[in-house]
């Protein structure tokens, strides 16, 4: 009702309460309690003792989450959704929210996904994940170039262990994840190469240049965010100086080649002003 | 017929086709296409269902293949076999002619390869391998060193551990892949090193040393990669606009000094010319 | 006594003493002197040997430690307390002196950790750990997420496989230290997640994803610390240089600038001066 | 006899034999076919088949390499013995010299090593290993602390776990390998925290913080080396070009700023002989 009375106002109001520091804070603490409830549930003993409240706190935390998001909904209208952070608190209390019953047992366990809200609300956090969403585009090409690397090796691995060890290499997926732990280097020798190797002699041919492939893509990957962080940790601090420098220079430079022009022209105009003295004078001797 | 009639133009025509953006996005889209095919052929199930035509689009996708190169190589003449990329995707295709009869079965499996044309087609992947391969001259030495590491203490391992152990160190080929494997670390005491040592209890007087030194030449080559590619980041935003920047300043600082020169020369002359003066006053006075 | 009669100097020359390098050195010698002692203590034979003067040397070792203590305690007094490496070392000499009856027997093997204290008195050793310390604040979010990344992955962990896996994922500790031996990769896939994906096979949709997400955290971390180290090392040289150049060259050019402004007035005046001169020639013609 | 006709001509004439680029790739020659038979001498049928001759070629080479190393002995006399390749040089030879009879036979495998000779001969080799020995001070005090956390880790698990895992931790020696095992991260769960774990729950408490050590010393350790060769790799090409620039802009302004001082002079004697005239116009008037 006192929304209809003025609801701008009101707008304001809730939109300043869910920007304020306080109220990041509040949620901030409430998402750590709820932490900690849900790490208490895990514990047999502690649910005997106290299973009921601790599930009626868990209950209360999803409830302040609830409201928090239609707060934000109601101040910030269909802008709501245009930020990412958003969705991804939206996504996390949802999953919360679903029925938990029959096959879904395993939401039960994802509602502890909760606690990552911390990334969305914690801006030291979010800087973070931020900065390695941003390094992501640079490194497109070469994650491309991993994902075909892996697609390519896990059919030809189908194609050529297939038969022999199903359980690794039955299907393009198995083969995915057991080149993936073999570019981990988990026992990819001992564990996995070296009985396929009993049956096919020359399989270290395949296995060998996929590890270092792989691992080669993986040192590009982390080489691009070491140079990507660089220049941004070089950029922030001597970047900036460097250019208000430089630009000062140049002005400067200017400033006074611009003083010289115009000195020039003085001393012409004071050359021409002159020069008729001198005929002038003799004309006095006379 | 008509490239005999006009083939320069044909030619030309042809050179211009296969160079289009439209022409090598198409081809993207073929590979692709023809990886998912690929792909599908690995699921015995899909084959009962459709195998037929499965091997058939693929059969297309490689006639698509064969055109390309054809017209690349109608195009470019003798140029086609200057640029390294055309040999790769050549041979690969080449690979896909060769009869998969008898003892070949594994060529079957090798056609998946043709998805690694998608490195020569689309130029972003190609930039990550040239990259990489421009980085490798410069680590040459270390390669080479690394390729000494693993000639020493392959042959040294055959002769110390070869008789004891041959399903590990029976012939140089064979230790070569165990060290591999070592100096992956995977597995490299409890499963070689422990037991070795339980027959030579010193083994590890070699072992320890190998990794240590393949770690460190390993570092390097990843250092020289970082270095490498940091030098390239830097040198291409930084680097260019330095350049501009000291070109501007050392020009400007020219440009002033000659007009001081010249503004000297004229001061001098004016001095000259009001010079006669003086001596001209005091006659006056007279 | 003396120390009622002459309370300043006498602290101070105490303090002298225990700050000259003299006396640094001599507790180097004795710590190491102490490890080599407490290293012999380790072989049955040697204690069989000459066990009883061993630890006679180990308690005079301790005894020269507890003096040290308290004369840099009576030359600091409160001061003392400040210093973050005198608590390090007080607490380190304060395991030894623990009662090792019982089940402390533990501490016996803790004595060793005086030789920890090169550390706080080797300066050079000093560095290497301040300079670790120093970088941590910087990565103080990414440890932060890395907490919270093994915080869900343990509670999840547990509500998932924890009835079916209890040696592994039996409570949050058990499965936080499953957690870590997978993000070390160690036997992460043939040792844990093959056997779980028996019971769940889609458990790899949570394991690889954790793999990936600590791996990244890890790598941001070594990030963290060349960026650090190589802005360090980059300000120490070049920093300094490039300032002292910069303000040379701007502080030039201010005065060449002046130069100019005072060179124009001049000429401006001297301007004045002559243009006089020629409204009095005409007059001269009368 | 001639040496002693005349020995400073034969001694210079020989030194520029060993020093030149045509001897030295003899050499390098002589090596790469030694390894070649040395690889070849590892296997069985190769021996029975051609054995002696093999052998034979393998005595030659270590007598063209006996009379290299005699040659520069004779050409820099006691300077030889002041280039530590060289004696780098003699060692390797030596090895090959010494009896190989009863328990010496390991030396017969060590033969191979005459291959490291590449590095003391192949200059871009050298440069490889050069500039990881000049690394290596600036990170003597890390590599100091390791061997401290490793000599504090070894002597605690002995003393903690000794008893119960004698092929483990047994001596300090065993413990030492373990840990670098650990180090490593080889199943250092799975294979040696794991079971220890089952006696002493608290194991964990060890291991982990000594891996997390362990790790942040190897980081520190490549983040020396990058940091090292960065800086390197800069300084040689930014940072020559950098300077000439400075010189050539600090030098300019320098001499714009005396033209200017020179100028202002000329100008202030010009506006002097050009005063006098002034007040010389009135007296005209009269």
């Amino acid at each position: 009702m006192t929304a209809e009375a003025a609801p701008e106002t009101l707008r304001q109001r809730v939109g300043r309460l869910t920007d304020s520091a306080r109220f990041r804070n509040f949620i901030l603490g409430v998402i750590v309690f709820n932490a900690l409830v849900l790490g208490l549930e895990t514990s047999k003993t502690v649910m005997e003792a106290i299973g009921p409240p601790l599930r009626a706190l868990d209950k209360l935390c999803l409830g302040i989450f609830i409201v928090e998001l239609m707060l934000k909904l109601y101040a910030q209208r269909l802008e709501f959704f245009r930020r990412a952070w958003n969705i991804f608190d939206a996504v996390i209390i949802g999953i919360a929210l679903m029925p938990t019953g029959g096959g879904l047992a395993v939401l039960r366990a994802l509602r502890i996904l909760r606690v990552l809200r911390v990334v969305s609300v914690a801006p030291s956090m979010r800087r973070v994940v931020q900065g390695f969403l941003n390094a992501l585009p640079g490194m497109g090409s070469v994650i491309l170039l991993m994902g075909m690397i892996f697609y390519v090796g896990a059919v030809m691995s189908t194609k050529l262990f297939g038969e022999a060890f199903p359980q690794w290499f039955g299907t393009v997926g198995e083969s995915a994840y057991s080149l993936f732990q073999i570019m981990t280097l988990e026992s990819w020798s001992m564990g996995i190469v070296r009985p396929v190797m009993e049956l096919y002699p020359q399989a270290w041919a395949f296995f060998v240049p996929f590890i270092l492939a792989t691992s080669f893509a993986v040192v590009n990957l982390l080489v691009g965010l070491v140079v990507n962080s660089m220049q941004e940790a070089a950029g922030e601090d001597a970047g900036a100086a460097t250019d208000d420098y430089r630009h000062e220079v140049l002005a400067t430079l200017a400033r006074i080649e611009q003083r010289l022009e115009a000195l020039e022209t003085r001393v012409d105009l004071q050359a021409e002003a002159t020069a008729p003295n001198d005929p002038a004078i003799p004309e006095d001797d006379r």
